[in-house]
């Protein structure tokens, strides 16, 4: 028995139990045995927002494997013969002697666990931002159960609560939902100027914010937080900012996480320029028998290369089965993330991956954009629903640098397949041929994808030309002189338009022989709902020998500015 | 004027329409003439289905722009440029002088169109089975709107009516639930031993078969159709089969379509293998003034690089926009089609591509399979779905040669990840590290797909052993001596089981401890419900010495015999 490989995992929510798991799986008479500071193990803590919410009725349910077993101590002894020491903090490791001590939490009880291989699968940190008042009950952070626990069920009935959101990334909005659901009055505070500013662009965003006013959510940008203001009894009461002081019964701090690299950092293992641990393609650390994944280790970018910090709790399953490969001699090397994400709030779906425009740029790429919004199956069909793709495309090597994809219909089924291209190396020309699965109920003849690819491929080659809405916008502000040419149906203009002096209507059809109305001197930017007519119009005039023409991408639906509607 | 490039487009439906309007779009100058022997164009021919089951209200929404306006000739015309000729039939072709003669089918009147490139986007037509009673009234073939409006409007109240289904491909299985929502009694009858048979493997079409006989339709397998039989005033009363007379009121046949070559053939254009057109990456046929596309061409399939034959209205609407590029200086090849499909049935959706296994193994490839039953989002969600993926996967390669997905749950999204990755050229494996969109509301933190891919992986590097159920029931009949393992628990047995002298129920958590009761010289088949236990059960066993283990794939779920259900 001395000569089984001894392994210890230090961690035991997503990634550790998964490497624990697969190496029994690989290796049967290999010892494991887990450290995990908390009670819990293997709780899905992508679902705490669905708990806070009450869909997901009872945190056991966080831990059940699909046929309904409690993952406890007990059940990892039993059925995958794995040694799990619960409330039990690794308080340092001798990568020398390779010995970790582990003392139990609510004894002192010191024991040395002696390893073949150590893995580190210590997850992140909630930041907590420099701001008084953290300490205040009733202000949260959100990352274990027990957190979601204190939300939900400590705070008494939240019917009519005033809870106030810190922070408008991932977290922040799958919880103004769940908040929003309980019953409470919710303000949202973001320093940006747009919510998820990392993720996505701000005409993306836009349509998150429109959401979010639509349920009720008050959305506070641009606004910095200060202090988080108590009563006597040290309650929360408030939270000020830059602007104002917002009532507050609950508050969740939602600024993010930091990798946790307190071990790693004690041991001199590498770290990162993200901050995070540096692994290799195996997750191997600085030291070779020192493995690291999950929320703890930077990725590499698939898009360009560089390390990215992107904790994910698919990611961790992924890097889990890597290293438990890698330890029982299994080379399957991760090449990396793309930086992935997507959220649901209320009807929207909300998905991005790779660069947002605003990255590419300042990456020094030099880009195309596209905006497609379509609905999500054959339009004839009652239960069709919007979404609009954006991709930012690499002019030099087609390739899709980043996608966003928002809106009420299926947004993952594209973007799955965006990021499907990207990893594997491919342009976004080849989506446009994707034998992608075709029936009505599922998408339209051209799905949404193929659509947003072949609008890619026009303007790569020359033949479509647009301006972005931000773009226009910024030449209207200028005061510039063009004419703005909506190529709708005065009907459709009637129902919904853009004032301003600019606006030309001519629609598509009659465009041919109202050619007079247009001086070629003139910069011309034609738009219609989405742009498809406002392309077709851009053809027309540009065979009339008009040279100063680009169509307004993703035409009204993407404005994000004023408009007048008219119902 | 006369030096504008003269295009010839015949057929209006998909490819025709999309071809007219991309050369308008990038040689706005050309002059484009659309030959269309019906009234209608640009309609969507997929929608059918869903107009005679009341889904689409009008038939005009399947002809319509997203935006409500309706593709007649006055649109084309004024808003495309194009010249329509509907109602006309272009009854040949002179190749030499490169003239179309084409005749107004109300008038007789011929006109000749002269050309510089000709398009054959002429579809395809309905297999008429050498069957007698075809001419009867109320039996029906299911192509154009003009036949949906027969079904539909043209047969009374549908409400009751005896409805038999002649066929169950797709078309088969879409119309049987339009006729379900009519109202009506449903009699499907398939030659083959189950439906779908070109599509689907039998033990996942063995999901459609319970779908069906769910939601009250009569299900004939393995029965011929002989005659249709009709009263005095030559309406259908019945279909006779092989074994016994069907009452009928309305006959869809729907036994396949063939592609419409009969222009082609006169020309003396090549052939393909598959009987349709042949046509190289730019879709020109052998004349190289004459393009082809649509549902009269043969394709590349992507998989095996052989020639397919897959008509299908995406398809037709990327070849239209290859054909347009070409005749416009733009080269874009098409590479081809790995034969994607997807249906919805009830609450089933169903998808597949490439090849089948029984195909696979007909083509003389080592495969390994996989079937991965799982809920399609966080098992902890409440509209969390089934879905079941079988891969087919060649083991010297590790492409995915097929794949088949149905279920309740979001098939379409895996299938769409799985197309991208063989149109990539990219083996399973690479699959199992997509950083695919992950959030409880969306999918597993580990997906499907990815699950999926990993266990092929296990299997391509043979640490997964299994046999599929199809072999198991084999070994069952042949009355071979196994062990069948089910290692789920007692309560779980209770509910659903299979009954065999065979079966031993000892759950995974005791495996280790009763390996007493498990002789090494005798096979042992462990499973469970969805028989991931069912492959640590094979672990553990490898593990403990056992040499004759394989787990059963896709466990109780995708077994597709005999069950006890207690409920």
């Amino acid at each position: 028995m001395g000569k089984n490989k001894k392994i210890v995992v230090i961690g035991g929510v997503a990634c550790g139990p998964k490497v624990a798991a697969r190496i029994k799986r690989l290796n049967p008479k290999a010892e494991v045995t887990i450290v995990e500071k908390g009670e819990l193990l293997s709780y899905a803590g992508c679902g705490l927002p669905f708990y806070i919410s009450g869909e997901v009725h009872d945190h056991n349910e966080l831990m059940a494997t699909p046929t309904g077993v409690v993952r406890d101590t007990l059940f990892f002894n039993m059925v995958k013969d794995i040694h799990v020491m619960n409330h039990t903090l690794a308080k340092s490791v001798d990568p020398k002697r390779k010995i970790v001590c582990a003392v139990r939490i609510d004894t002192g009880e010191c024991t040395e666990l002696d390893y073949d291989a150590l893995v580190l699968a210590v997850g992140s940190k909630n930041f907590k931002p420099p701001v008084p008042g953290l300490d205040l009950k009733g202000v949260h952070f959100l990352q274990t159960v027990e957190d979601a626990q204190k939300i939900r069920n400590k705070s008494g009935d939240l019917k009519g609560k005033h809870g106030v959101i810190i922070g408008a990334g991932l977290i922040g909005i799958e919880v103004t939902e769940a908040f929003k659901k309980q019953g409470m009055d919710v303000t949202m505070i973001e320093r940006a100027e747009t919510v998820l500013p990392d993720l996505l662009d701000p005409e993306m965003a836009f349509h998150i914010h429109q959401e979010l006013k639509a349920n009720g959510i008050t959305l506070k940008l641009n606004e910095t937080v200060l202090e988080i203001l108590g009563d006597d009894q040290g309650n929360v009461i408030s939270v000020k900012t830059s602007s104002g002081k917002i009532k507050a019964d609950i508050v969740l701090v939602a600024v993010g996480v930091r990798p946790n690299v307190r071990l790693a950092k004690e041991m001199g293992l590498e770290l990162g320029e993200t901050g995070a641990i540096k692994v290799d393609q195996f997750l191997r650390t600085s030291d070779p028998s020192i493995y690291a994944g999950g929320d703890c280790v930077e990725n590499a970018n698939l898009v360009n290369g560089k390390a990215i910090y992107a904790p994910m709790g698919s990611t961790a399953n992924k890097h889990g089965r890597v290293i438990a490969d890698h330890i029982c001699g299994v080379e399957t090397p991760f090449r990396g993330v793309s930086g992935t994400a997507i959220c649901k709030l209320f009807n929207l779906n909300i998905s991005r991956t790779g660069l947002t425009e605003k990255q590419a740029m300042a990456q020094g790429y030099d880009v195309i954009t596209v905006l497609n919004p379509s609905p999500d199956k054959a339009h004839f069909l009652k239960d069709a629903r919007m979404i609009i793709i954006k991709f930012v495309v690499e002019k030099l090597s087609a390739k899709v640098l980043g996608a966003q994809i928002v809106g009420p219909g299926d947004v993952a089924k594209r973007m799955d397949v965006t990021v499907a291209t990207i990893a594997a190396g491919r342009p976004v020309t080849d989506i446009a041929h994707l034998d992608l699965a075709y029936a009505p109920p599922f998408s339209p003849a051209m799905d949404n994808i193929i659509t947003a690819a072949n609008m890619a491929e026009n303007k790569l080659k020359g033949i479509g030309l647009s301006y972005s809405p931000l773009e226009v916008k910024a030449k209207m502000d200028k005061g510039e002189a063009f004419i703005f040419l909506d190529v709708r149906s005065p009907l459709e203009c009637e129902v919904m338009r853009i004032d301003d002096p600019r606006i030309v209507n001519i629609p598509l059809g009659k465009l041919r022989s109202s050619l007079a109305l247009l001086p070629k001197d003139k910069e011309i930017i034609p738009f219609c709902k989405i742009s498809l007519r406002g392309y077709e119009a851009q053809r027309v005039l540009v065979g009339e020998g008009y040279t100063q023409v680009k169509y307004m991408d993703g035409g009204l639906v993407c404005w994000p500015y004023e408009k007048t509607v008219n119902s």
